[in-house]
């Protein structure tokens, strides 16, 4: 069979035109705003209802207001978008539907669980470099009291939670890519299966989405030749501490040794013993704001000179766990580059 | 600004690689197994369980059978399936995730709501001609009984339906999209904005949709400088009657005058008078299984030679409706092209 001419295996390709990351903004609710990355965020908004009515609403105004902050941090006018991505956890992913109406911007709404964030940055890459686009606007949100309400109980029962749940994220994470020369590149994406283990715990999503990072980091170190050492970090998205330990694990089975430089944006963003988030943080925007607030700035300085990104989903919803059924997961992995100066 | 290359008006692009249609599947449930097209499908399930314990899991079995089907039909294994995207109405994406979650495949989970099959059909094209991919697996499915607990009211009650309301068709309609060569291509793909002209009424949906539809075909023509006489059909997804006759006037009043050359696919999946169905029909799997199940062979037979195919998608969710919401659509546009045997 012919292979493809940008596929360098099963589940990867790598880009042949520079796909470069021009802005990345992250503006995010109350909580978040006094974790330990707070003054990395470009906004915090205090108020959990940001002038809305219902959080729903409130959610859409954060996808909205971070969506255009991308682009005047990119220096362009909204009419220089040739397509926004973007989704989120809601039912109908109406966050991300009714935060972009207004936008007035060709479209294409993605669902892919908390990997949302992974998805859209894969698929905006391959419309750059495939020439579809020029500049493409992508992201993703969570609001943690929409979240708590559609997928666990009513916030006013105050329902105690285990220690390996997890802390959905409040915010919206948005990066610009464009075809203009950049300093941050985004090079290749490993695009992960649905691994679904059998795990039906709903309060314990690490746990679930851990054998679908493994297997990405696995399908990815598999088509690339390269292994843990070849990254100064490698990130995945919300396993949080109980998710990131079983990685570890399991790719300790397969003779993959990581270090301190693989972490998880789940435990990146809040600090468990002054916030009570038990395992980290969760949620579609757990890795799109840790990604574009405080490791997109630490690549644009050179601090950091190759990542692996892998934000995580777990595709449960409240129907499909009344039904009995487990969690199937997904991870997408993507290279993101800061080369030396004189290489570009 | 310097364009991208393929890029051929403000929301197109024109592929320079052929995408070819490999094969088209198309499984349904009893009621759309006595309407019209009833002899056109490939699989027609008259247990609208499925042989499943639910609804929701019975929509998934239409995915995973019918994917299955349109690999098999493509004479092709699934291993040689380099992605598949897919997405349905269900909470969190439910229909397709589970349903997919057996066929071990890098996957892309898409929302579009009832426009779906066009989103998965443009980023499809666009993952073969980026060179990124040899095969891509795409598809869309519904399923009355869960649309209807989801969206409106519980079966049991019976609840009257009013005239302009339309019914959920049940099933998967699924393309196998290659590199090798086929008779059948999709040519060019025109990307669609939110459109949300202030409908409040989830019994309209083909009100709501229609100036979307609208404006998709509007900025096509603006774009490629074609009109609808360039057309031997013009495809609607599912707006039925009441959203067809909108659709007609607001062309009519920019100058573009639709015939009988323009249909939608929610008219011709049921017959009104014998079936009770109103409006029409709707759902993601309206424009999926009737492409695929009948206008896919019009176009192989060359009885058709260019067409244009747009599905069509309402993004509301129970939530915002309740919320007082009004009802942002959207549609995405396809050129699909069987050219005379010697251009090929």
């Amino acid at each position: 069979m012919e292979q493809s001419s940008k596929r360098i295996g099963k589940q990867t390709v790598r880009f042949q035109n520079p796909v470069n990351i021009l802005s990345a903004a992250s503006t995010v609710g109350p909580k978040e705003g006094e974790g330990p990355l707070k003054e990395y965020f470009d906004q915090v908004i205090t108020d959990i209802l940001y002038g809305q009515k219902s959080w729903e609403k409130a959610e859409s105004r954060f996808v909205e207001e971070n969506m255009k902050l991308a682009v005047k941090k990119a220096g362009m006018s909204m009419e220089q978008v040739d397509y926004i991505l973007c989704g989120d956890l809601l039912n109908q992913c109406a966050g991300s539907t009714f935060g972009i109406r207004a936008l007035n911007r060709p479209f294409f709404g993605l669902f892919g669980a908390c990997s949302t964030m992974g998805e859209a940055m894969s698929l905006g890459s391959m419309l750059i470099d495939g020439g579809f686009a020029q500049n493409v606007l992508l992201g993703a949100s969570s609001h943690f009291c929409s979240a708590e309400k559609q997928f666990r109980f009513p916030l006013d029962m105050g329902t105690q939670r285990p220690q390996t749940s997890t802390w959905t994220v409040t915010g919206d994470g948005a990066v610009v890519l464009g075809r203009k020369k950049g300093a941050v590149r985004i090079t290749e994406v490993t695009t992960g299966k649905i691994v679904d283990l059998g795990v039906t715990d709903a309060n314990n999503m690490g746990a679930a989405m851990a054998p679908a990072a493994a297997d990405l980091m696995m399908a990815h170190f598999r088509d690339t030749g390269r292994g843990p050492k070849d990254y100064d970090l490698i990130l995945t998205g919300d396993l949080g501490t109980v998710g990131r330990e079983l990685v570890v694990e399991l790719l300790a089975k397969e003779g993959y040794y990581l270090d301190q430089r693989y972490t998880d944006c789940g435990i990146e963003i809040y600090d468990p013993k002054t916030q009570d988030t038990h395992a980290g943080g969760s949620g579609c925007a757990c890795s799109a704001v840790t990604f574009c607030g405080y490791y997109y700035p630490m690549l644009l300085k050179g601090k950091l000179r190759r990542i692996l990104f892998i934000p995580t989903g777990a595709l449960m919803s409240p129907t499909t766990s009344q039904q009995g059924e487990s969690i199937p997961s997904i991870a997408h992995g993507l290279v993101i580059e800061s080369p030396e100066k004189e290489e570009y």
